[in-house]
């Protein structure tokens, strides 16, 4: 480690991403990337931009059309969106803007494992609520914390949703801290935290465009609030790069949220997908967690799941091992396509047989 | 300002980008801009890109054949390259990489405004060091800083570079602190201090694809050093933001690399209407700073400049001004193609007479 590190930078512990292997012929199931190119209506709206030949100009800042898209889709207004360059991004300035280095924030043990690389490089105590056995959240266990709660819904990587009313109970009582609900996986599960928003000044909702709306290459996130939330954010991006969305990106992500139908219908045949592919993956013995995302969390009967992981990747099908306590004999699977799927299911028949 | 804001949130000043206005009449020389569009074969390698259909995937999180194609470039690894979501972001991670809070950084007083907002959010002591008389460095008042040092070559707003000589020196005079260059505008100055980093393993340069290269709409920027400085900044990055760098800029940023004939011609282009540009404002009356950047700083002899702001402004020729001491008599003014120049000058000499 170089002689020049700050101790911010000593201190770190980086997130490692899902492998991103560029071989066309693998079945990529570990990044839960969605299986279909994004709406030709995005891809127009890029081709578009792109023949407007003005990429030598910054794009706009404040990225008004946006996030007056993204205001329409959800009947906000413009006041009550942010964008970012990803949803990572507009995590970690969450983590800026909202907690406090001193006071302890809330979230599950099993969840995105960004959230202790975002509060160690801010310096922010953490404490890990562990889940019951099944996997929900413990809803009490979230009150009252001393510096915000952040947790995904669905939780990743157990697939699980938490009905409104939880969310809301953990809303009432953390009222003077900042609830941030990171729905990534949302479109695939119930209704969104969006609808608390006009009740909770403490509520934060974080999407992103690179699951539903098949837009991970692009990188484009964006978080939901009152005004003075959304401000806050805006503070810190002013503070931290002026132009974080590029031209290309804000109008393929523009049009995304343009196009319901496209999306509405690839979404559900995402999730027709997972059922029939849950249903098989439980014939063969499979436990798996009842899915509200684009992703399965299943353990296999009586095997290592790192064994079959290593299995799977020998034969060209690349799905996620977390070699954490409590889930190591898990196994995430994105759900790609019928067909890919259909190659997983035929793979683990002959591998746990 | 909200209730739920951190100590960071509210600390910060944030930095305000030059207006970016969409009006295609007007005559834009206020954010230092390439007239120019980049090279046809960025744009082909970017339609390229789009052409894959890949957009639903993440994009490489270390991003190598980029780093490759800049290394190429400048004669350097893969390993000696950083890239990020435009030079701020690469600024962004630098003082958050190897500046301490506690340990007093030194930067120029006149300098690009950005260091003192990085500065409050990361909680950094800064010491402004004032410039000479005619804008030049003072060598000496760098030297022994007590957390590091940051400056601009050629420094901004100025236009004016700096020797490699007053660069070395500044190098040997913190062998224990990182010495960072800002060189936004160095191809249209001197030689870079990239030829110095094999000799100093406290230097990191930092560039930028959106102005010599033509691509701020694109949001590419990057930091060339010894390998552990470059692994510090991934450390940051990697706890920050797994995928800065979405597909198409990167197959865009990646091209304009690999085309140095076209990023010659351009920049040679604009150093000759720079150069027209001066004689004529000066002819005017003019106190022009001599210019190494793709803008110039100049003062009007008898009028106020941010009258004369205003005045250009109403006749659709937006320019910039600093409401800061020492330069608020002076503006800002982008170099654009010579026919705009022409419009500029000839507005001038209407305003002034």
């Amino acid at each position: 480690m170089s002689r020049f590190l700050s101790t911010v930078a000593k201190r770190t512990e980086p997130y490692v991403p899902g492998e991103q292997l560029n071989q066309p012929d693998i079945i990529k199931l570990n990044t839960n990337e969605n299986p279909y190119p994004p709406s030709p209506k995005v891809l127009a709206a890029i081709q578009k931009a792109l023949d407007d030949n003005s990429l030598q100009r910054y794009p706009s800042p404040t990225a008004d059309p946006l996030r007056h898209a993204i205001a329409d889709t959800y009947g906000l207004t413009k006041e009550q969106v942010f964008v970012g360059n990803g949803s990572d991004e507009v995590l970690a300035f969450s983590f800026m803007a909202f907690f406090e280095p001193g006071k302890t924030i809330k979230f599950p043990e099993i969840s995105y494992s960004f959230y202790p690389v975002y509060s160690k490089i801010f310096n922010i105590p953490f404490e890990k609520v562990p889940l019951n056995e099944d996997f929900t959240l413990p809803m009490e266990n979230f009150f009252q914390s001393d510096g915000g709660v952040i947790l995904p819904n669905p939780n990743a990587p157990t697939s699980i949703y938490a009905d409104l009313d939880v969310i809301e109970g953990i809303l009432q009582q953390n009222r003077d801290q900042v609830v941030v609900i990171d729905e990534a996986y949302i479109d695939f599960a119930g209704p969104s935290a969006i609808k608390l928003i006009d009740r909770y000044d403490n509520l934060l909702v974080i999407q992103t465009t690179s699951k539903s709306r098949a837009l991970a290459g692009l990188r484009v996130g964006f978080a939901l609030g009152q005004p003075e939330l959304i401000e806050g954010l805006t503070r810190i991006k002013d503070s931290f790069n002026s132009y974080t969305v590029d031209r290309l990106a804000m109008a393929g992500a523009t049009a995304a949220f343009q196009d319901h139908a496209y999306f509405s219908e690839s979404t559900k045949k995402i999730i027709r997908t997972r059922e029939r592919c849950v249903q098989s993956l439980i014939e063969m013995g499979f436990d798996v967690v009842p899915s509200d995302a684009n992703f399965l969390f299943a353990k296999p009967a009586n095997l290592d799941a790192l064994v079959l992981y290593e299995q799977l990747k020998e034969r060209g099908i690349l799905v996620r091992h977390f070699d954490q306590e409590g889930i190591n004999n898990y196994l995430r699977i994105t759900i790609g396509t019928d067909e890919q799927m259909e190659v997983l299911v035929e793979a683990l028949k002959q591998l746990i047989k």
